[in-house]
C-alpha cells in the first residue's frame, strides 16, 4: 500500500506567492480559522516566510527513506510537507537532502519530526518548520507514501494544497480555494490597514467595533 | 461577576523603571525568591527588557475579548498581565491590539496564551512575554475581568504591582514592596560587581565564599 | 558518597578541537549515532559550537554547590556537564559563575536544569546548553559529586570524555574513542563535500544511493 | 460554513462489533498500521471496550455547544469523535450529556479535549477516551459543525468511519474498508492464536520467524 | 520570612462536608467557574473524595521540611495544600508523613510535586492529589512557611480556604463564599437531576435549553 | 557494533527477592538516592511489585526486533530493560512477547517507550513499566544491541543490575551493591516501623525528630 502519486493538481503559483505575502495569521482568518497546524511547529530561524504547493509525504518513524523518494517527485515552488505513522523527533532532514531539494526548485519543508544541520540549512536559506531540532539520525529501511492525503502537526493536508508559513507558524489552503481565500484575505488586509491608522491614532477598539453595549448586555460592570 | 476595575494604585515609575534595570533574576533574588512566573514564559524576540505596573486581566480560553475593555484602563507605563480561567495558547493579541496599546503607553503584555504577528511586532519594538506563539484566532463572546486579582503562569499578580520581565523570564513585585525591593536589589548588584571582579581574577568561590569548612563538614571528599 | 575526583584523563585538545569543527550531527553518525543527548537540550543563542573535555557535575535538584566545587577542578579547554539527581529547571548557572569558569579556562556549560543571565552569557560569550532558562536561584545545601560518571539528559558521559555542542544538540564521545571517531568523521565530511556537489548539479539521491531497486523490492508502486 | 450532515451512511453493525471484538492493536496492524489517534487519548476506566459508527464534531476551544447539535443526529451505535478547532482540555462533556447521549443509543465518546463527571460516567457504564480530565467547564456560543471530515488527536475521522478504542488505544476504519479489514483481523488473529502456543511452549520467535540468518547477514555479532 | 501562621479560620465543617458531596465539577459551576487547580492534579486512587480547610504549605523545590512543621498546625478536618517555589516532581511525602498526619486529623493532600508509597497510602485510606508520583526522595534544608496565602497548581489558594477533591480535580472556594456557594451547588444539582430525567427520557438538550432559535440566528445550516 | 553479550553475571535471587520486598521507595533512600528511573515510567496495572536481574535491550526508535533477540537470554528471574537509541512511544511489546518470556521465566519488562495488549498483559500477570500504552506497531529492521550498559529513562543501568519496579517508579541497584543495600534497606524498615508507631500515637515529627532548634537558628518564626 506504499504508493507515490506523480501527477498532483498544483494551485496557480501566483495566487500562492499572494497567498504567502498576506501571512499565516490573516490568512488562517480569512478562510474561517481552519487548516493551521499545532503551534509546537516552529520555524528553525527568523524571518522565513514561504508559500508553495503541498509535496505530501507519509514517513514512518524515524526513517527517512521516503524524502528521497519525493525529492524525484518536486516541482518548483513545491514546499515538501512530511507526516509520520508514529510520532518521532529524529533529524530526518540535513543540509545534504536541502541541497538535493533546493536543486529541484522546492522551497521550504515542514516536517512533524525533527531536522538537524540547522546552521547550514539557514546559510543555505532553506526554511524549514518542525517539531524538534535533534542530531539523532534515521534509517532507510521502511516504505511509506508520496503524494497521498496525510495529517501533519493536526492539519489534513492533500497533495497540492497551498502551504504557507511564517514566524506565527503553518497553515494549509485547500487547492480549490486558494483564489477565494486570496480574495478574502486582501479584502481582510485592506480593513486591518484602515484600522490600524484608527487605533494608532487614538481610538479605542471597544468604539471603534461598537462593543459597548454588548458588553453591557453581558453584565460588564465597572466599578 | 465580571468587572472592570477603573482606579488602581500604581507604583512610583522611576522605581519601576530603576527595578528594570536590575534586571529579572537579580530582583527575583532581593525580594527573597518569589514573584516569578513560570520558566515556560518566554520572549517573542530577544533583547527586550521591560517594566511597568500591571494592568491585569482575566480571560476565558480562546477569547479575547476582554483585552479590548483592558485598553482604554491603560495609562501610560503599564504593562497588561494576561491570566486565563483555563488554559489556551491561541493567538489573542497581534499588531492590531499592540498598535492601540501603544497608543495608550503600554510597554509591553505578559499573557498565559498565545500570541501571533510576532514578527510585526517586533518591528514595532513591542515586547510580549508569551507561552505560545500561535496564529490560531479567539472569539469575543464571553466576559473575564480586568485589573482584579489573577493568577499569571503560576504567579498571583495584583492590579498595580510592578512587572518586569527580560530574556530570564518574568518577575511581579508586590506594588507596596517596590522601593524597598529596589533598594536590596541595587545592594545585590554593588556587591556583585566586586565579587566579579574577583572571580574575573582567578579567586574561586570557595574561597571567596568560604566554603571549604562547611562542604568538609558536610562529608565531601576529595579523591 | 560524594566525592571530587581530581585527576581525570583527558583526550588530545587537538582532537577534541578537529571534532568540534566536524559538527555534533557528523560525529553523531560517525561514531554509529550513539552518545546524543535529549533534544530538549537547546543553545541559550545561535551560533555557539564547542568542544571539550568533560568535567561532570552531578548535583541535587535546585542546589547548585557543586558548581563552586567543580569550577576549582577546571583545566582550559574543559566543559562542564552536569547532570541532577532528580529534575529541575531552576537556574543553577548565571553570570557571576561563568565569570570564575572563563577565568579557569572553560569553554562552556551542558546542564541538564536551567540557567539565568542569558543576555550577560551571551555577551560574555559562554555557551550553555540547557533544559530550561529560567531566573529562579538555587540553595547550597546538599552536596553531589564531581568527576563521576553522570547521565546528563538520556546519555552516559563519563569524566574525560568529550563533549561537542552545537545548534543541532549535544553529543559525548567516549574518551578512548576520540581518535578513531575523529577520522570517521573526516572521512564522512570528505564524501558528503561530493555528494553535495552531485546533488547541487541536480543529480538524485535516488539514483546516488541506487535505491531504486530496493524500493521496488519492498513494494513501493508508482501511480 | 457550520453546518450539519444529517444523513451518512454507516458500516454494518455486525462487521463494527466483530472489528471491536478483535481489539485495536490487531486492527491496526490488519490494517497496514493507519488510522490509530495519538497515544495521549486515554480511556477515563479500565476494561471498556467499545466499536461505532463515528458521528464527527468539530468544535471551538472550550465550547461544547456542538455536542448537544450532534446528540440530534445520533442513531443507535454511534460513537461520537470530537475533535477542535484549537486545543483545549475543558471539560466538555459530563453525566447530563452522557445521559443524553445513551438515551439515543450512542456508545461512547472520543474526545480530543478534556471530559468530568468520570466516577458518574463510569457508574454509568459510558466509555470515553480523552485528553484530559477536567472539571472545567464549556460556554456556548460560537458554532462548529457535525459529520464533517476532522483531525482527531492526529488521525483524520470522516462521518461513518467505523472507530474503535480500548485500553490500547483508539483507531479508526474507513467505512468501506471496514469488511476488508475485518478478513484480515481475523485471518491475523487465527495465526496469532498458534503463535501464541507455541512461544508459550518455550518456542523461541528467533526461530518460529527465522530471524536468525538476516540478523547475522545485518552483522549481529554473539559474544 | 519563614513564617507559621498558628490561628486562622476556618469555614463552618458541616458546610465544607455538604460542598465536598456535590462534587467538585458543580462546585466549580456554581462558583463562577473559578477555583480549579490544574488538570494535570490527579488522585493517587480512583474513589477517593474529600472536603477540608486548607491548611497552606509554601516548600522550596525537592524539600519537604515544612511538611513536618504544617502537621502540628492540623487540626481535625483540615487538608493540606501544598505549592513549591520552584517545579519538582520528588516525593515529597510517603506512609510516614500520612500516619503522623491521619493521626492529627488530616483528611488529605493536595501536592503541586511528587508523593510516593501511593499502595500504601491507598491502603490506608489517605488521599493524595498530586503531579507526578515518584519515588525521588526530598531534603530538609531549607525553609519555607505555613499557613500563608500560596498559588498552587495555577489557582490561589489562602489558609482556610475550603478544597474540594474528587476524581474529576480539585477545586478552592474562598471561605467567606463556603455558605452561599454551597446553596448554588444545591440549587445546581436540583436543576440537574430534573433535566437528567428528561434527558433520560430521550428529550433533546437542544429543545430542553430551547438553542434552534440562537443556532439558526447563528447561522447554523442542516444539509 | 550490535552485539549480544551472552553470559552475565547476576546477583544471589534470595537477595534480589528480599530487596524487591523493600519496595523502590525504601531501597532508593537506602544505597543514597541514586539509580532511580524518571518517574513518566508508570506501571500498566496497579499492585505489582517485581525485582530481577537486568537483562538490558539497547533497540532503536520503533523497531523491536532485538526484544526476539533479548528473549533467548532470558534466564529465570530476568527482568527485560529496553533503552532506545532515540525517543519512541510505539508499542514495541504486547502478549505474544509476553508469553515467550514468561515461557522463558522472565519476571517483567521495563521499557522507555511504548507498549500494547495492556489488559492481557494484566490477564496474564506480566508486569510492564512504561513511558506509555500504545497500540502503534514497530518494525523489524534495524539491529541494536542486548546485555550492553544502556541508559533507560535516565538511569544507567549494566547488564545484571538489579531492578526493582512497584506502583512508586523504577529503582536499579548495582549488582555488585545488591547485598549491602538490602542490609542498609532492612535497617531502614525496622527503624520506620517504630517511628510509625509513634506517630500514629501523635507524636510529632518536629519532636520525634529534633527540628525545632534547627527550624528556629534558619530563621523560621512562628505567628
Amino acid at each position: 500500500m506504499s504508493v507515490v502519486v506523480q501527477n498532483i493538481e498544483r494551485a496557480d503559483q501566483e495566487v500562492i506567492d499572494a497567498l504567502a505575502n498576506c501571512g499565516v495569521a490573516t490568512v488562517h482568518e480569512a478562510q474561517g480559522r481552519i487548516g493551521l497546524l499545532a503551534s509546537y511547529m516552529r520555524p528553525i530561524y527568523r524571518g522565513a516566510r514561504v508559500g508553495g504547493s503541498a509535496l505530501t509525504i507519509l514517513a514512518p518513524p524515524a526513517d527517512n527513506w521516503m524524502l528521497h523518494v519525493a525529492i524525484e517527485q518536486l516541482q518548483p515552488g513545491d514546499v515538501m510537507v512530511l507526516a509520520v505513522t508514529g510520532p518521532s523527533d529524529a533529524g530526518y532532514f540535513g543540509d545534504l537532502l536541502a541541497t538535493s531539494a533546493m536543486a529541484q526548485g522546492c522551497r521550504g519543508l515542514i516536517i512533524d519530526a525533527g531536522v538537524r544541520d540547522v546552521v547550514e540549512l539557514e546559510d543555505m536559506g532553506f526554511p524549514v518548520w518542525s517539531k524538534a531540532i535533534c542530531a539523532q539520525g534515521t534509517v532507510k529501511e521502511t516504505l511509506g507514501s508520496v503524494n497521498v492525503p496525510v495529517v501533519c502537526a493536526g492539519a489534513a493536508v492533500a497533495p497540492g494544497d497551498v502551504v504557507l508559513a511564517d514566524d506565527d507558524g503553518v497553515c494549509v489552503v485547500k487547492r480549490e480555494d486558494a483564489a477565494e481565500v486570496l480574495e478574502k484575505a486582501r479584502a481582510r488586509l485592506a480593513l486591518e490597514e484602515e484600522k490600524r491608522q484608527r487605533l494608532a491614532s487614538g481610538e479605542l477598539g471597544l468604539d471603534m467595533y461598537k462593543m459597548r453595549e454588548r458588553l453591557a448586555q453581558k453584565g460588564l460592570r465597572y466599578l
